[in-house]
């Protein structure tokens, strides 16, 4: 008699077991650290500070630490060529502000998390986590995050 | 007997077979249009074109339009806290040119394209085909098309 090893036939498909393996992929596993500036920040330390830390997406916190806002290059530019001046800007004023952030949080799905990125048409989302007043922030979901994983999908 | 139907045992991991469905993705069938302006334009008329078109990123193409430069968001916005005058500062002062240039071809996997995103920290490639003296400019992948692709995958 033949021996019986190996796998049995789960009667799932390719694609079923590929969503399958999308359902194990959580934003915690993909995440990177947020840049977080204060909201009195003008818009020209906003701008360095992106270039200084190399990310596409600052987040702003109020006073308690909160998330408050978020800037975008795009949000930046936009800034840095009208008439103001950039020191006498604060990023308060031009900054996408609660609650019009949308944002994940650890446990999420990467997958769930990437359909807001694609939805919303933004390049990053504040991690964070519900706290007393506020929401705090603890991580930045992004599109080269995304891009990581899909990387990694054919790697493994 | 038996009736033999379904499917065979294939002797194939989920992951297998997912790595076989990554290679099934080509850029072709997820590249954007790509928005192209001429090397003697003003970095300040390229940042309005990159907000009227809603990229991240122009390509410039010289006379013969074939891909001579590449602008990414965060070069113009490098250029505009600068000291110089946006509207008399042509882009291929501060575009990134060939041969620097990472790019892909439409026959591509898009799994490639997407390692050549992340190994050399860039948002967008030009999607481009060998021409008589240089490369015609034919699309666009960025992250956002990585990610849209990652999205598809899950809800096949």
């Amino acid at each position: 008699a033949r021996p019986r090893v190996g796998y049995f036939y789960t009667g799932k498909s390719g694609t079923q077991l590929l969503t399958e393996n999308l359902k194990k992929l959580f934003v915690k596993d993909y995440q990177s650290i947020p840049v977080v500036i204060s909201e009195n920040v003008s818009v020209y330390d906003a701008i360095c500070t992106m270039f200084l830390e190399d990310v596409g997406t600052l987040f702003v916190a109020d006073g308690a630490s909160h998330l408050a806002g978020v800037l975008s290059r795009k949000d930046l530019l936009r800034a840095s060529i009208g008439k103001q001046d950039l020191n006498h800007l604060p990023v308060n004023i031009i900054m996408t502000r609660m609650p019009n952030i949308t944002f994940c949080e650890r446990d999420d799905l990467l997958i769930e998390a990437a359909k807001k990125l694609i939805e919303r048409q933004i390049d990053a989302l504040p991690v964070v986590k519900e706290s007393p007043g506020g929401l705090e922030i603890v991580g930045r979901l992004t599109k080269t995050n995304i891009t990581k994983a899909f990387v990694t999908l054919a790697d493994e």
